[in-house]
């Protein structure tokens, strides 16, 4: 199933022009049906194109999310929460119109618990924003994604990044959330404890929804400790396989690595253009570790070992600030390095996430796809889970080009998904990744119909994204 | 609400007649209907009256569960997923009567993948089978309940244990399930890859969901590294309140502590005398460290020294593996220990879980409470959770000891949840706490309810469970 066909709700013409005049009424300047605006709000990085929404309401309380929810339940009109817009999948297009919720002026940090090392946020918070405010207490918030999201869409998209092989993802990080349902109604799922069996998961139902089950208005997160000592640096290896190798022994035997990030030869020579830097051109890891003085240097030299034991190395690691700050911009700075190999293209980041011990076929599979389309395409991955995004650059004036890339996509989906993998291991389905969900979850797929169809009865809450028409 | 109000479930006399008689036929001698089958399959290790199944199954696989569950959608008839008895609330008793589905005989372990860390069993694989199997591969299942309960019984009720603070609880550890839904149709959730972000999260949703949406019939789960060193001890307190305080610094400053384990004084009195050990008897610390030999040792050392800065200790550590053996037999022997304590007395255990820096006060203030209501009742906990147990020690002749120790739970519940904490870290609901989902989750049972709903409209999946009846 091609992008293209996936993405089509009906309007409701009707409904949605009652739910504009009274939100226009109600909320006023904060209340924009400005076509900028609207432009903006259904931003998306991916070729799919911009599906504007109706109407833009900035809201600043769950109490006034609640009220615009109750209003286009009663006019049955779509509502799609908006962070600041860096998903990757088109997850904030409205493709059957409605009110964009925009939730970034809901940006306080409501409380910080620090003896239980958890935090209250509400959803507009970004996550930069939330470490700054974080930085005198020896804590902070692990998960990062890369982009400065809000934490809110971080939730929702169930997103992770590179600290995720030891701090897991967002999936593991919120304890709770405040959160409004289809009916506009607010409920609070989970509470302040580290655990619970009292019930239904609602939490992690609600992480990864995307905005389609209900809109999340409150967050309750863990916190990490900042370690007393970082130790990392960059390891070259002759192959891809080499370095995942080197990879499982590093996770099997338990190293509590923080960061393990593997970057293809392509990727190293945009890179080294890119940032002025002079690593050698073939695959590399980005290693961190983070503990006590002692043990972050032990944790190095063992790992220095098993990169020897796989013909890796020379692994020059550093306990200085100053020069792991440079290496983890180089890297933060891929996506932009990757665009950097064809001035002027457009970059479509997808992503698959497998077991490890395939990891290597994976990418050698992938690797030569790329390779017998014509594309260039950088890969870097956060491969202690298996995890790596392919960078397909692109003239996005050209629809034979986005063709293949459609293609490329689609065959690197079904790779991941053959492998006991998965079409997407952070960027979430949106509309990007709806025509893949049914070879990924078979019959499944049916039981999170029944679960939307339960809670959005009328199908307001974003529609049109996660989960394919019906007829498949 | 009492518990006694909670645990009706109207039986349907026809529809159950009519899959008795199918799976008579059906399943031949592993169908039993003879009392003494029946009432072992309602084994409850709690204060409620067994409610005995019509009949019990003894499946041999998923396939052989879903023609139960079909039979029984067809005729209305209950089904009650049933492991081996393990569990606190109640789970397994029958209140509308049906279909006791035994899934011991589905205990085989079809894959170890030890490059990916994960395995894929059937639900009768119980820990200590899989750890036994697992001998020689250098992994390890890391989720310890103390029981020797099955891994389908874990899921279902979202288990956890003594290394929960290092490796998580049973919502961490599987990556994916086979599941038989309400209709007999077999579904599959999640994958093998370490994380995903395409769509609802199904695996979370049933792990914990106590078979109410659906029976669990495989599991893929996360195994551990067997650390390749381990230290630990025991230190004592002087007061509840400081090793409380030590356990919030060790976790704070993110020492990797594998098990931490507080014993109150009268816990301690109880396991001197059931093991003939010589431990201090006031409040103490049961603690663990994995990893390297150095890093273990250095783990120990500081944490001896946040026990001295709390006026705890001497901590007497050691990596022998002899001497920490009879330390864990000591402290997973607590249930017998604390029984032996009032000899002739049943013991009902209850957990509750809170915000860390709320644990002090919650067990103090429940100390008071056991003193105040005269009864007897150690309490051991899970404390880098803030999850803790008491063992309350009851004639179970007498009505008016029962009526006490119930209001003793629901005191102690109530006092939970008012420190934003959980009616339950690790038990489950099953029937024991359903009378206190209303206040814990306020206006989110309803989409519990809707989602139970959604997805066993009949009401035939273990009914009478979680989900008190709608009225209240």
């Amino acid at each position: 199933m091609a992008l293209k066909d996936v993405a089509r709700v009906e309007r409701n013409e009707a409904g949605i022009a009652a739910a504009l005049g009274v939100l226009k009424q109600r909320f006023g300047e904060r209340f924009s049906t400005g076509e900028a605006i609207r432009a903006q709000h259904a931003h998306t990085t991916t070729y799919l194109p911009a599906q504007l929404p109706d109407g833009v309401a900035f809201v600043e309380s769950g109490a006034e999310a609640a009220e615009i929810v109750k209003v286009c339940a009663t006019h049955r009109c779509p509502v799609i929460p908006f962070g600041v817009g860096t998903s990757l999948e088109g997850h904030v297009n409205a493709p059957g119109g409605g009110i964009s919720i925009d939730l970034t002026r809901m940006n306080r940090i409501i409380a910080v618990h620090a003896e239980d090392l958890d935090c209250v946020v509400e959803p507009g918070v970004t996550r930069e924003q939330l470490n700054a405010y974080l930085r005198d207490t020896g804590l902070f918030f692990p998960i990062d994604p890369g982009a400065n999201a809000t934490l809110g869409g971080m939730a929702a998209t169930r997103a992770s990044g590179t600290n995720a092989v030891r701090y897991g993802t967002m999936r593991d990080n919120v304890l709770a959330l405040e959160a409004v349902t289809a009916s506009g109604e607010t409920i609070r799922t989970g509470g302040r404890a580290k655990k619970s069996s009292a019930g239904y998961d609602l939490t992690r139902l609600l992480v990864g929804s995307e905005g389609t089950l209900a809109i999340i208005t409150e967050l309750t997160l863990k916190l990490a400790g900042v370690p007393q000592a970082i130790s990392g640096g960059v390891c070259p290896f002759p192959s891809v396989e080499a370095a995942t190798r080197a990879v499982i022994e590093t996770i099997q035997m338990g190293l509590p690595v923080a960061r393990i990030e593997l970057i293809n030869g392509l990727g190293m020579k945009a890179l080294n253009a890119y940032s002025k830097l002079d690593y050698p051109e073939g695959p590399a890891l980005f290693v961190e570790f983070h503990g006590t003085d002692a043990s972050v240097a032990e944790q190095a030299e063992t790992f220095g070992e098993i990169a020897g034991g796989n013909d890796g190395g020379p692994f020059l690691w550093t306990a200085q600030a100053e020069e792991r700050q440079k290496l983890w911009k180089a890297r933060h700075d891929a996506y932009w390095a990757g665009l950097a190999l064809r001035p002027g293209a457009r970059g479509l980041s997808t992503d698959v996430c497998v077991p490890i011990s395939r990891l290597a076929a994976c990418i050698a599979e992938t690797e030569a796809d790329i390779a017998e389309m014509g594309l260039i395409a950088p890969i870097v991955g956060h491969v202690g889970d298996g995890n790596f995004h392919v960078l397909a650059l692109m003239d996005a004036n050209d629809p034979g080009e986005i063709d293949r890339v459609e293609h490329f996509v689609a065959r690197l989906n079904a790779r991941a998904i053959a492998m006991e993998g998965t079409c997407t291991g952070e960027h979430g389905i949106g509309q990007g990744k709806m025509g893949f969900m049914a070879s990924e979850h078979g019959g499944a797929i049916e039981m999170m119909r029944a679960v939307k169809a339960a809670l959005d009865p009328s199908n307001i809450m974003n529609p049109g994204k996660i989960l394919p028409p019906g007829a498949e």
